[in-house]
């Protein structure tokens, strides 16, 4: 392994999520805790490439905790998908005395510093920071619950049109293989009916679903649609579909889209980015590598890479939500 | 005019806006301060013609002024576009012994009202609710001050991942026709460029002042763009412009859509929509009629109602907040 | 047990908290899943003396999951503590032919319930629903995650104004004997320093505390504390104990109150309380009874309600967010 | 006058409010514009008086325009009260080449600002920055709109809890000389009753109001009371005057306090900074000093700085909004 460490180095990489700057402030002031020297790295992989670093400390990252983004700004890299690019990082971490790192990102990222770790030898512990949850091994990813947020009060929002014109509205949320968010949004704004990417729900059940819902005297609805659906039709598609079959449905479309991904982050993944830098740091001090640190049961934990990013058997979508989207609707 | 006002029914009427509720219940408060009967109308005109009535009381509008949307629901009336449709509409009235009636809505709404006046010399007050603002006669209409900010807080959302990833992004606000919303929160954004109806901005000259953006180091960049911008391209054909021109730019879209309508009003709103229902129903017990609530000057007015409709000479946009636009993005 | 059962009562009880109304929606969409009749009780234990109820229905609970507070309203009932009036109480449930009951409340209302059960043998089944999360045998309560929302988004407003002028910040919140408010609150709003009941903290370590900060140039500085803080001193009376010793330190008192409990519920507080409600009934269903609804590592569970009431060993904090806490202010 | 200006300084000054940011950076973007060099200074006028200067060009204000507070930094300054503190101010402007300074503050910022004008023949420009809106001349201060909104998004909650328990609140919002905040806040947050330092109303009146609304069968109550109203009594006070009259109350106070100075400004107050900014850059390049710039009727304008300060006849409160709220509590 990696003798005592002295200096470490800590970058974001992938899709931006809220936590990711509270998650960089812990990391850099449990180094300044333990007395160890912090770098930071700007745009992921592609900066560690590049040699675009910054020196951090305490007093660096104060009054980050409550903001959006990443102030080390993240990018996506086709260098480092390469040996070369990757040989040439690894130059430049020695340069500046770095003997370990931390990569807050996605499985895509956690691919990279395995491949990083194997090829050089040297530590590596993750973060998961994502909006989507998609990611083994943790019960929550930074970012997810300020997503969850984000878009329920959206969908607040337009429940209010919505009831005031008997309207139906298709939202799509973000969740390109994960169900997660339309699942808890679709539970929380109060839809009648939540598409996801692991159900494969056919059409024709929603348009009945819709039909009953009609019947009962259900005047506006929402139907909450994740952004990776596999009903074979995008939300438009859907809306189209529909309003074929029932030209009387009055029905909108809205995307929630990018905004999903900022805003000040909620206390929870405040906390959780704190407890997981802290964790983060601390391992690697401890001489581990080649983890993920996640949270299971309210406790740290840490999961091997590899495991985060093969996933586990099935998927990790709670199939009793499911049950209990359908028993609200009734 | 109309003898002694007993009875005043009061609907919403178009497109919802936050307010509408405030300015209810400040309609049924007010008459129920001067001991004036009040009914309340559902689904705008279509419930005057279908009788959907509801007898209200200072206490059926509890809680209600925080509340996004219309509790008393609106719709878009066709049969109320027709001579018959208004005449059963006046004889429904009459039989529940209404007196006179306040409108609340946009333009449209306000057209229907004067008609209906017309026809049977009944008694109408407009209040102009719409997000939009852009009704003539009064410097606020009800439910933009909320929408205002509603849409700036979700360009500072997308702000962070714009920052965090160097990407452009387009967004697309309400505003059909007018550029109010677009101009002020792109002010309010921080966006690089606004794109109104009230402009015409040429492609080319959008293409131009990116590039000088690009040149001078701006890595992200916020674009607003109304709905109802002329630049002959929608928001996506604006991207796949730009992005044929150059492939190097990172350009998402945003399209904020409906969650602009809904959510609590902010307090402007709350006060504006107040003041205009106890004036409205203060200038009907007065023996006014065909008048439209206006706030100019931070005082109430009484602006015929022909006026708010017909508009007054060029647009209402504050030229000088082009103006301001350009100097920010400097 | 109890025979089928065919009507359940529903109520809330002691402080109300976000997703209360969650819980009762829940409550009530999950009898009428089942078929299952369902009765709302109005302000707690006393309205069930008093014969307070009312029929409820799938569609009575539309448009409340986002509501804070408890359209059933909640109170303390001195009677409901006497034999006479649970007995009261029971004869009025069985009036109306009400076979269940689920409390929504704190530990105080479960003991009530278990009296109740215990005395006339009548199923009960609880919902913990406080912000205070010190209900033992459930990792979180309904509006915990809501209110560390409420109060860290106080906090970064504080913060704005205690960076501007270099000013030290106490910021009071809630917990009269429980820190998981303040130590969460405290680490999501950066707080340089946190008290809470399970420390007691002596006087002198803070100051020393905020002395050694001061040397190190930090010239702003939050610091919470727990309602029910065991210094031995009120917050008002902590800030003049500082004072004292340093009047040149710039001091501001901040008492968040009762804010903390209202609000939207987060899509946590909405999500968790709808499992809580199906599990609740679907239990009762099952033949259960004496249990509370908990959450543990994300699934739901069922813990006898003495358990909750009595405790367990040593207190629910996790000691490692009290270290997290110092390293983080290093 | 002052020839050609080819420096300009800023500072903010007093209590800060939201805007703050966005009024600095218009003042620095519109020097960029003008190719005006510009000097921020930290700590107002200590600042100016210490030399703590930094120079500021259209880069250095990216990112600010969302940031409640200041990031030049307030601080009352003793030594400026001085002739010799604004001597000394005067010479370290000079040294820095500076040739006009604008002042972002309140009616004690502008006083500073025009002895020192009046001593060093320096031309001054004010921008109105207060959240209490207590400045004539102008129809709104910075900060106003978003501390109104952020003290009734607070109200809101308290109902929510108010109303759950049939409870009576005290609240005291900020504005110790103007009832601006009370007034509106109340007006928007549904109050019964308001108090406000221009009203005088005795406690007398207050209980009766109570006593009425409770006889009429109102459960809950909201009490705004302004700061500095001066019914002799504080709000905790009040409390304790009407529980000894009404132990059958249940009352509650909750004081607001400093989380209204903070948060992210509103669209309205980023705009109008953003307005003020510019005009005020603007009116120094075209030779004019010595004044605040304003807002009145939705257009910029320029109050001489003695009026300002003056006050005009009687208060600025619109009576019509004392005569709304009443109407609105029937």
């Amino acid at each position: 392994m990696s003798g005592k460490i002295k200096k470490i180095a800590v970058l974001t990489s992938g899709g931006d999520a809220p936590g990711m700057n509270a998650a960089i402030r812990a990391v850099v002031r449990t180094c300044a805790y333990y007395k160890v020297e912090i770098l930071g790295v700007y745009r992921g992989y592609q900066g560690m490439i590049e040699e675009d670093f910054v020196e951090l400390n305490a007093r660096s990252v104060r009054d980050t905790i409550n903001k959006g983004g990443t102030f080390l700004k993240s990018a996506r890299s086709k260098d480092f998908k390469t040996k070369e690019g990757r040989k040439k990082a690894y130059e430049n971490l020695k340069k500046h005395n770095v003997d370990a790192l931390v990569v807050i990102g996605g499985d895509g990222s956690f691919t990279g510093a395995l491949l990083f770790n194997q090829e050089h030898n040297f530590p590596v512990m993750g973060i998961p920071g994502t909006i989507d949850n998609d990611i083994y091994g943790t019960t929550y990813t930074l970012g997810y619950d300020t997503a969850l947020n984000t878009a329920v009060e959206a969908i607040d929002k337009i429940r209010d049109t919505a009831s005031s014109h008997n309207r139906m509205f298709f939202i799509e949320v973000m969740g390109r293989d994960a169900g997660f968010i339309a699942l808890n949004t679709g539970i929380g704004g109060g839809a009648e009916r939540i598409l996801i990417p692991e159900e494969n729900t056919p059409v024709e059940e929603l348009l009945q679903d819709l039909e009953e819902g009609h019947a009962k005297g259900k005047t506006s609805n929402i139907i909450v649609v994740a952004e990776g659906d596999k009903s074979g039709k995008n939300v438009f598609q859907l809306k189209e579909y529909v309003e074929q079959k029932h030209p009387e449905y009055d029905i909108r479309v809205s995307v929630l889209g990018h905004m999903q991904r900022g805003g000040a982050p909620s206390c929870y993944d405040r906390v959780l980015a704190t407890r997981m830098g802290v964790k983060a740091v601390e391992s690697l001090l401890d001489g581990k590598s080649n983890y993920m640190v996640g949270i299971n049961n309210d406790r740290m934990d840490l999961v091997p890479l590899e495991k985060a990013i093969k996933g586990g058997e099935g998927d990790k979508i709670d199939k009793d939500l499911i049950r209990i989207a359908e028993i609200m609707s009734v």
